[in-house]
C-alpha cells in the first residue's frame, strides 16, 4: 500500500465507483470480454476468492481457476517462478493469493502479464484495504476521518495498511485494543510523523461517541496464554446494542469479517452496521483493479 | 414440497418442457446472460451440483462456486446467516445444498437473492422431486399413474416427496420394501387421507405386471444390523432381466442414482430403462427453476 | 497414438497453427459458443487441467468440472460406466483423466459425446504427445529430426508415446538414461522395424553437439534403491550453462514440466529453452483436438 500515492488511490476509488452498478447487476459492462483470468490461491481464502470471480463476471470475464487444495498438494514440488511462468501464458492478468511475504512481488517478475496481489504472507492484504476506503468513502469521508481501529491491532496487517493509507487524507485515528495486542510502536511513529493524531486506549466505551467510523476487527483466542485474561478482553471489544445508545448519528462500523462475537446480532438491523455492505463493495473495488491492471480501464 | 399447490408444479414442469431444448444444446437462448448465480454446497453432492452447472451454463449465465471443501473447512468459523448475507451481495441467486433441515428456509430469511433449495438435511430435496415428476411426465403420465416405489421407503427423503406430489395428480401406490424398511406409517396414512390408493408389499415379483412406472432406490447395508439379512432383502429387490418379462410393455423405471446393484445392467438396453434419460431431466427441471426464480421466466 | 496416421496428426497440427493466435488472445474466435464441455479428472493434474480451461475459455465455450476431490471420494461408490452416462447427458465432450489404463477407451463406449483422453492410466497421454510434437514443429521442424530423449525412458509414458509419433517423421533418436531406466527393449525394436534410427547413451555431454532437439524429463529418486546411485545419475542427467558450450544454435530443449533440478535456472534465459513455450502451445494444441472433437472444425 505504501507505493500508492493519494493520487493513484482517488483514481481507484473514482473507478470502483463509475463500476458499481455493473457490480449490483444493474449495468451490463462486458470490459474483460475475451479475457482470462487466473485465479491463484495457494491457501484458502473463500471470501477473497469469491469476490474476486464475481468481480470477473460482472465484467464478462473468463476464470483460470487452481483449485486451493490442488494448490498445495500437487504444485508443491514446483517453485513459485516456474507455476506463474506457465500460468502467465494461459491467462491474461493473475491474482495471486500466497502464504509468504514478498511472494507478489516475485512473481511480477517472472510473469509476462500483470498480477494482482490478493495477500502475501503476513504484510499485505492491499485489495481488502482498496475495499476499506472505498466503504469508508462511500458511507462516510475520508478527508480529516475521525475513525477508531479496534481490536488486534498488533498482528491484523488490515488495519496496519488501512492506517497508512488512510494517512493520506488526515485521518485523526483512536486505536482500541488490549494492552497486549497494542498498535505496534514503530507504526505510531511513522504515523505521528505524517503529523496525524492518534490516540490509544483500551475501551470502546470512552471513545465511541467521538468517532464517525469504528473498524472493528476479531481477537484470536490463541493470542492469550491465559484464557479468563482473553474472557476479559473479549468482553471489553464488544459491539452490543447498549455500546451504540451515545453516538454520532452518522457512525458507520466497519468489520472485514468473518466476525466471531465481536459484534452482536442486534446491531445488524442498526443504522450504523456497514459489514455487509463493506463485504460487497470489494466487487466494485476489485473490478476495478481488474480493469485497470488488464488496461481496459485507463 | 408441501408448499407447492398442483397448478404451481404444472406450471414449473411446462417451463422445464419449453426449456428441453435448450438443455439439449439444440437451441440457444441466453435467458441468464449477465446473471451470477452462487452454488454453496455444504456438503458434496456432485450430481446436483452438476446438472445445476449444466442448467446455469446452458442458459448463459455465471456460476459462483463455493468449493465444497473449502465450505467445511474455511467457513464453518461463520454462521450460515452471515455467509448468506455477503454471497447474496454478490450474485444474483443462491442454490443452497446443506447437511441442516431447515437451513434453505432460514438462509432464505437473510438473503436478498431468492434462494433455491438444492437439498437440506434429511426431509427436503425438492429440485429432485421435480425432475422425478417431469420424467414421469415426459416418459409416462401423471394423472391416475399406477406407481411402485421401491427399496429404503423409511428413509429415502426423495421417496416421501414424490408420493406427496403424486397424491396431487391421484396416483395408485405400492410401496415395496423389506419389513424393516418400510414407508412411515403417518405418510402412508396421509396419503390415505387424501384418498389415494395404497398398497404394501415386500416383494417385486408379485407387483410388477400391474404398474407403470417403477421406482427403485438404494437399500444401503448399513441399515441391517444383519449381514444375512441384508443379502436376503437385496436380492429380492434387484430389478433384473427376467423380473421384466411379463410387463407393461410401456413401463418406466426410475432410478435416482447412483444405484449400487438394484438394477442389473442387462436392464440398461430394455424400453424400459429411464433412469439416465431421469439424470438428463435434472438440467431443464433446473434451468425452469433458475428461470422463475429469477423471474426472467414468469 | 498409434492409432494416427500422419496426415491426421498434420492435420491436428495445421489446426493448433491456425487457433494459436486466438490463444494468445490476439483473435477471437468464439467456436464453442454455447456448448458445454465437462472435464472429468479423477486424479489431479493441474497443469493439463488449466490448459484445458484455458483452451475452452478461449474459444468460448462453457466448463462443467468434476471437483478432482469431490471425484475421488464422492464418486467413488459409482461405475465410470454410470458416471460417463450421465455426464454425456449434460455436456457436448468430455475429456477425462483417470488412473486407470483403457478407462478412456471403455468411456468412449457408454458417452454419447465425443471423449478426449486427458491422460488414462500408466500408458496413454495423448494430448501431451501432441503439444509436444507442436512445439518441435513450431520451434524447430518434424521431418529427419535428430532428437535426444533423456532422463526416465523406463516408466515415462510421455517418451514412449512422442517417440511412436515421431517415426511417422523418420526422426533419428538418441536415448540418454541411466542403465536402469533405459528406454524399454521392445519398444526399441518397434522403432527399429520402422527404419528409425536409435541410439543408446547414458551421457549427455556425449551426444548434446550432435541434436537438434533436446527433450528432457524427470528423473524420480524412488526409482533407486541406493541414494548414493540416484545422486550420480542426477548429475550426469543434469542439464546447465556449462554443458550448452558447443552445441547447434538451433537447438531448442523441451520439457514436460515441473521440473524439480534436471535443468538449472541459468538455462532459462538462453535462446535454447523452449519448455515453457512448450506449457504454452498445449493450448492451441488443446483448442485444435476440442474443436475437431466437436465438429466445429472439420
Amino acid at each position: 500500500m505504501k507505493d500508492f500515492s493519494r493520487e493513484e488511490i482517488d483514481h481507484i476509488l473514482d473507478t470502483a465507483e463509475r463500476l458499481e452498478p455493473v457490480a449490483r447487476g444493474e449495468e451490463k459492462l462486458k470490459l474483460l470480454d475475451g479475457k482470462i483470468i487466473a485465479l491463484l490461491f495457494f491457501e484458502p481464502s473463500t471470501r477473497t476468492r469469491m469476490s474476486f470471480e464475481a468481480a470477473v463476471q460482472r465484467l464478462g470475464g473468463k476464470i483460470l481457476n487452481l483449485g486451493s487444495v490442488e494448490a498445495s498438494s500437487v504444485m508443491k514440488g514446483e517453485n513459485l517462478a516456474d507455476t506463474i511462468r506457465v500460468i502467465s501464458n494461459y491467462a491474461d492478468l493473475i491474482v495471486l493469493r500466497h502464504p509468504l511475504d514478498g511472494s507478489a512481488r516475485m512473481a511480477a517478475e517472472f510473469s509476462s502479464v500483470p498480477i494482482i496481489n490478493g495477500g502475501d504472507g503476513s504484510v499485505n492484504h492491499p485489495t481488502q484495504t482498496f475495499l476499506d476506503l472505498y466503504t469508508i468513502r462511500r458511507e462516510s469521508h475520508l478527508e480529516g476521518l475521525k475513525i477508531a481501529l479496534a481490536g488486534d491491532l498488533k498482528y491484523g496487517r488490515t488495519v496496519h495498511s488501512l492506517c497508512y493509507a488512510l494517512s493520506l487524507y488526515e485521518a485523526e485515528m483512536i486505536f482500541v485494543s488490549p494492552p497486549e495486542l497494542r498498535m505496534p510502536p514503530e507504526i505510531v511513529r511513522d504515523l505521528q510523523k505524517r503529523n496525524i493524531n492518534v490516540k490509544e486506549t483500551d475501551s470502546l466505551e470512552k471513545i465511541i461517541g467521538d468517532v464517525e467510523v469504528l473498524y472493528m476487527t476479531r481477537v484470536q483466542r490463541e493470542r492469550f496464554p491465559d484464557p479468563e485474561e482473553y474472557e476479559k478482553v473479549k468482553n471489553r471489544l464488544k459491539v452490543t446494542g447498549d455500546l451504540l445508545r451515545n453516538v454520532n448519528p452518522n457512525l458507520k462500523i466497519l468489520h472485514p469479517l468473518p466476525r466471531v462475537n465481536e459484534i452482536s446480532p442486534e446491531v445488524d438491523s442498526t443504522p450504523y452496521a456497514c459489514y455487509f455492505e463493506q463485504a460487497f463493495y470489494g466487487v466494485p473495488t476489485r473490478m476495478a483493479l481488474l480493469a485497470l491492471a488488464t488496461g481496459v480501464i485507463e
